[in-house]
């Protein structure tokens, strides 16, 4: 099984971690971003919107963090991590959502602007990044883990960027529930550290 | 079953869209964002996210457009809409990620400036929206729906926002295949037309 991957990219780090957790081999074929490799087959024809990730499982083959996720979860990691009922589908998709949206555009864009220097609005992230991890933090003082009550693919779908957020000058210190919940992801078995 | 509602929110019609193809009945309960609604008990309590959808079914609470779709199609809306097996699953989820991120932020930001004054970057979102809305033309021009081959609630949260677009002064005359898909969808049985 194909992982078209980026080191340094958030994404792709959703979808490492959670098969090092679930102790899911990954094949890791490194994609050239900086030449514009995720531009030109095979990358384009894998996935249209020229992005990394893209799984390759045989004669599937998915992009999107989360949908890899949904897919390595349901097909190899067990119910434990990717519920078979849908209210416990839901709770895990709310949190696919809020990676996918709330904390791409907050704390993943205050990091492309400090790190690799993109052209956009690193105050307007930092106010947003304060709304998400508050709600990230107000959640995370009555639960251990975002749903279930047990680690699931929606730790595994948030954890990355917060976690690398200090790359965008995010001062996580002031959340001091998300940095229990790092601490707690961190010492389950197999994980695997921030790139 | 209560729905927490807007009636110009694209993110609710996803649900109640959804609820009407599907013969579902909501109670649909009016927010008045307008005097801040949103922003206080009880909308408040079910939400810190303080946005609409919000769905109430007896003690389930879900936030999220895309998880209350996951939830009532899995708990009342069959097989057909969302799948059981894994690869169905993340084939689904591919494009209720591209609902919450790459419509979000274009034909839908366009909207909000145009519609709602929002002090967005209507150019930018016009740029994005033509990228979002010609990925979305090349995967129709090859399937009559968005994944599994048949009307899925990756269809109901993609569409609402795109058929929306044109009052975000987006055109979509040069997307054939999209107009085509818009369509079909209108022709299903129980279709709700756009608010």
């Amino acid at each position: 099984m194909k992982l078209y991957d980026l080191d340094v990219s958030g994404n792709c780090y959703k979808v490492r971690l959670f098969a090092a957790l679930a102790n899911i081999d990954l094949e890791l074929i490194p994609v050239d971003l900086a030449s514009g490799a995720h531009k030109r087959p095979p990358l384009s024809d894998l996935n249209p919107l020229q992005q990394v990730p893209v799984l390759e499982d045989g004669p599937v083959v998915l992009r999107d963090s989360q949908a890899i996720l949904v897919y390595l979860a349901g097909q190899y990691g067990g119910l434990a991590w990717w519920p078979a009922h849908p209210e416990g589908q839901a709770h895990v998709v709310q949190w696919l959502s809020f990676a996918a949206n709330e904390v791409q555009h907050s704390v993943n864009a205050a990091r492309l602007v400090r790190k690799f220097g993109y052209p956009l609005d690193h105050a307007g992230a930092l106010d947003k990044s304060k709304l998400t991890l508050t709600l990230l933090d107000q959640h995370l003082a009555h639960n251990d883990w975002l749903a279930m009550g047990r680690p699931t693919i929606a730790d595994c779908a948030v954890y990355p960027y917060v976690v690398l957020a200090p790359e965008g000058d995010v001062d996580l210190q002031p959340y001091v529930h998300v940095g229990r919940w790092i601490e707690r992801l961190q010492k389950l078995p197999g994980y695997l550290a921030k790139p």
